[in-house]
């Protein structure tokens, strides 16, 4: 197997040794030991400390496309109206999945590397009025994180639900479950915890609950079966124990670090790497620097140059990094540093690297 | 955290530490890598040879509940109608699950202990002329193996898709998917390839992703999306590496001991541990040695004895079991010797344990 010195795609992050170790304990059943539903309850309140939530907050099975799924099949009937905010590949995406479960779905497109106006989102809100409203923090695929913050109050006077996917931007990004009134929020193991992609997280407000109730939806995603399932000591799966053990140190370790430090460690990082990228002449996707995400910084092709042979030049000096997908399939690429891999040192020898690939 | 020396548990099992070590390399982007789904392909090829099948074989990131749920949704519609044939907790969990899609769903329940019988079964595949029909090969909570090859001629003559969960039996029993001509076949990782709950199988045939394409299912347990997944090298969400590198070391090592050796530890270790059972004066739950699964033991309480005071008991001195759900709940316990606990030395151990409890 090839590995790379350099690691610096956007997630799955390179997963340090001391979370991995969590795997080399033989736990016992997860179904019958009282000690695996502590775990599973600490593990709760500590993500209820970084997502700033007092929601509730289940931890299932999966990568974090299960939660996705999961949180629009579970709150969303047929013919329910979901506006979904996009400016990127998973902010659409999101408004095709409540399509699937059919939804009348209207899709609210920014302009190229920017996010939605707010006058236009508000007159949205006024004509379609929407029962849930889909957003994307960060937006992986553009390197953009979206202001949340600034559009929520307008989502909370609507009345609607509103689900965001924080899946690559929580931990490495401020993110306030309660303060923007996120009903659903969604998180994955795989970027800013460092984890490996076997957990996802979701939050679940009260609202958020009666929706469920209402749609009754059933299914390996759906979110109604782990509302109570800590306290009756039966999960509707088998749960994954190392997999926790190793989300509690993580857990623990971003506290210990203390979440302004982990983000001020992201938004230095990703500043060190914008400043290096446009200093060698190439030109970032997002097209202002409030909006370009501490977690990923997407960045366009340079002209003489494809995707696959810029990949394959900075695999040769032992740097991995992303291409994207959609509409910006081979038209950008893109450095991750989130979780692990904010680290200067590592983001410098990177940029070393690409620079010298560009000058050769 | 608390573990117990004679851990004999009906799964998850006791995972050996040479296959938890895969957890501990630090794999690139699972996205990214064609030596993930070189992997992934080797996986495939390895589960087709222990399964005996030329179909085609998804793996996927959850817990076995992830393939119960998907093999049906994706190929049951609402209104089609679905034989569950039932003798335990997940026969008819097959039954409910199916009911919840909208299928027309009608139990065929066993007696106690017992399969169903073969005539019943002619008449109802005659009279109600199902679409789908559901089995399952080891029905844990109750500790019996069904005789699904028997059965099978009988069903495939009806034209029916056969599902088929043979999560608890796959790898420690024989489990001919071609010649019983099963469409549908469904397997855990945390079973007799004793590895985490952390991944699934399935094993899919071409008249089942016929009645997938028909039934057109979108969500994260759907099948359709991995048909093509690895030739397009487009997993439908980020894959778990080290999981996979884990089931890698599982499925070598149960064909270097070769699959017959595998079938006669799990019969040897399973007569020893009925013979103990019996010659204590217990009583098994299956009416005949014949349906008694080689991966679990099935037990009724003893009288004078309560689930939880046995189940202290028996922690006291260092050994873990299981009891049931459903309607054995408190009536029955179960011995897991699947596995890495199909282990002479370890059952021995434990029956000494039991013993000595009951006579205390």
């Amino acid at each position: 197997m090839k590995t790379y010195e350099v690691p610096l795609v956007p997630g799955p992050v390179s997963v340090p040794v001391k979370f991995r170790e969590a795997y080399m304990t033989d736990f016992g059943s997860s179904d019958l030991e009282k000690d695996f539903y502590e775990l599973l309850k600490e593990n709760q309140d500590l993500l209820r400390e970084i997502l700033k939530t007092k929601n509730s907050v289940t931890i299932q099975s999966g990568e974090a496309m299960l939660v996705l799924w999961g949180a629009l099949k579970s709150t969303v009937c047929p013919k329910d109206k979901v506006l979904a905010l996009s400016n990127g590949l998973f902010g659409h995406g999101l408004g095709e999945m409540a399509e699937s479960v059919g939804a009348e779905v209207r899709y609210l497109e920014a302009e190229d590397g920017r996010f939605i106006d707010k006058d236009i989102l508000q007159r949205e809100l006024d004509s379609f009025r929407p029962d849930v409203v889909t957003a994307v923090h960060c937006e992986t695929p553009s390197g953009l994180l979206n202001p949340i913050g600034e559009v929520a109050p307008m989502i909370k006077e609507s009345g609607a639900l509103f689900c965001v996917d924080f899946v690559a931007s929580a931990g490495g990004a401020d993110v306030r479950v309660d303060e923007w009134g996120i009903d659903l929020g969604l998180l994955g193991s795989q970027k800013c915890l460092s984890l490996l992609p076997d957990l996802s997280v979701l939050t679940v407000s009260d609202r958020a609950w009666k929706a469920a109730e209402r749609a009754g939806y059933a299914g390996y995603d759906a979110v109604l079966p782990w509302r109570d399932a800590e306290k009756k000591m039966e999960m509707p799966c088998t749960h994954n124990w190392h997999a926790n053990a190793a989300m509690n140190l993580s857990l623990k370790s971003l506290l210990e670090e203390g979440l302004e430090n982990s983000f001020r460690r992201h938004s230095e990082t990703a500043s060190y790497c914008r400043s290096r990228i446009t200093s060698m002449g190439l030109e970032l996707y997002a097209k202002e620097e409030s909006i370009a995400s501490p977690t990923v910084t997407a960045v366009k092709i340079p002209s003489g140059w494809t995707w696959p042979k810029l990949d394959a030049a900075l695999r040769e000096h032992g740097m991995a990094v992303g291409g994207s997908y959609g509409s910006l399939a081979g038209k950008v690429f893109r450095i991750g540093h989130m979780g692990s891999q904010a680290d200067m040192g590592l983001v410098r020898k990177g940029m070393d690297i690409l620079e010298k690939v560009l000058n050769e």
